[in-house]
C-alpha cells in the first residue's frame, strides 16, 4: 500500500478503537437474563438483529436495508461524548441534540474526510426522520427497549415511575416505520399493565 | 394483520427476545476502557462497525456488504447454547462445529421456516469460508479481537500465555479477506511484542 493508503487505514482503525467506548455507555433498560443495565453497543447490535428479522414489516415497500443497518450501527456513537439521555428525561432532552451535534463533529471527524461526511450524513438522516429508512430505524430503536422492558416486568419504566400513557405517547412513533410492529407493541405494553407492573397514567389523560 | 401474520410476527419477536442471551456470553478479549470481558453482542456490533469502515479494503472488488453485515450480526448466535470457544483452545475446537450445529438447529429454528432457512444459510456460508463475503466477515472477526488485545497490553493472549507465532498463525486468515488489513495487523502484533507484553514463541518455530 502507498503511504497515504496506510495513513488512511490507520485513521480508520483509530476510529474503530475509539468507538470501543460505546460499550461503557449504559442505558436505563435492563437485559432480560442478568437484569444488569444494557450498554449502547449491545443495544446497537440488538437493533441490527431487529432490522434483518423485521424488515418485511416496514411500512414503505422498498426500504434500503443496508442503509438502515448503517444507521443503527452508528446512531448512538454520539453518546460516547454526550452520554445516554433517558427517553423520559424531558429536562435532559432540552439540549440533547445540541450536545450530540458537538459529539458528532468530534467522533465522525476522526474518520478520513469522505467517510466522516458519509457517516455524519447517516446520523443526520436518522435524526431528521424524513426518509423511510430513518423511520424504520427509529421504529426498531423504540421497539427494542419496549421488548426488554416488557420482558423485565417493566424494568426501567417501573424504576422511573413512567406510566402507560407516557410510554404509548413516546413509542407511537413506531407506527411511522411499521404499523404492524406498533400494533403488537400496544398489546405488549397493555399486558405489562394488566400484570400490575405499570400504572395506566393520570386519570383524564389519554392512555 | 391476518392471524397468520400476527403469529409470524410473534415468532420473530420471540427469536429476538431469545437472542438477548448473546449479551451474557463472555469472551476472552477485554474491552479497552473498563478492561472487563467483552460479550458476544458487543463484539458483534463492533464487527458491524468494522465492516462498514473497512469495506474498501476487502480483497474482492464487489463484496456484498449487506450480506457481510447479516453474517456478522448472526455469526455468534450459536454460542448462546454452545458457549464461546477461545481461539487458542485446541481441545475445545475438536467438537466446536458439531456443538454449534446443534445450537444452530435450535436457535435459527425459532424463526418462521423461510427465515430460519435464510439465517442458517448465512451461518453456513460464514462457516464454509468459500465466498468473498464470508472471507471478509472472517477477516473482521479476527481483526477486532487483535485490535482489543493490542490495546490492552496483550489482554487475553497474555493471560493465556499465547505466543506471537500462534497469534500470527491463527490470524493469517485475515489475509484471505483483506491483505491490507493483514499487513497492518502484523505490525500491530509486532509492536505488542516489542513493548514486552508477548513472547515471540518457541525457538526454531516460524514467528
Amino acid at each position: 500500500m502507498s503511504d497515504s493508503a496506510v495513513t488512511r487505514l490507520r485513521r480508520q482503525i483509530e476510529f474503530i478503537a475509539e468507538c470501543d467506548k460505546l460499550k461503557e455507555i449504559f442505558r436505563q433498560t435492563q437485559n432480560t437474563q442478568s437484569r444488569r443495565a444494557e450498554n449502547d453497543a449491545e443495544h446497537s447490535w440488538h437493533l441490527c438483529l431487529c432490522v434483518i428479522v423485521l424488515a418485511e414489516h416496514a411500512n414503505a415497500p422498498h426500504v434500503d436495508i443496508l442503509r438502515v443497518l448503517k444507521m443503527v450501527i452508528v446512531h448512538d456513537l454520539v453518546e460516547i461524548d454526550a452520554g445516554d439521555t433517558f427517553g423520559y428525561d424531558t429536562a435532559g432532552q432540552v439540549d440533547q441534540h445540541a450536545r450530540e451535534c458537538v459529539a458528532a463533529d468530534r467522533i465522525f471527524g476522526l474518520l478520513p474526510t469522505d467517510q466522516a461526511r458519509d457517516f455524519r450524513a447517516l446520523w443526520d438522516e436518522f435524526e431528521a426522520q424524513q426518509t423511510p429508512e430513518a423511520k424504520f430505524a427509529l421504529a426498531v430503536d423504540r421497539f427494542q427497549p419496549v421488548l426488554l422492558n416488557c420482558r423485565t416486568d417493566g424494568g426501567g419504566w417501573k424504576r422511573h415511575g413512567v406510566t402507560q400513557d407516557r410510554i404509548l405517547a413516546r413509542n407511537s412513533k413506531i407506527a411511522d416505520g411499521s404499523t404492524a410492529v406498533w400494533q403488537e407493541v400496544e398489546q405488549m405494553i397493555q399486558a405489562v399493565v394488566d400484570r400490575g407492573h405499570l400504572a395506566a397514567g393520570p386519570a383524564g389523560k389519554p392512555a
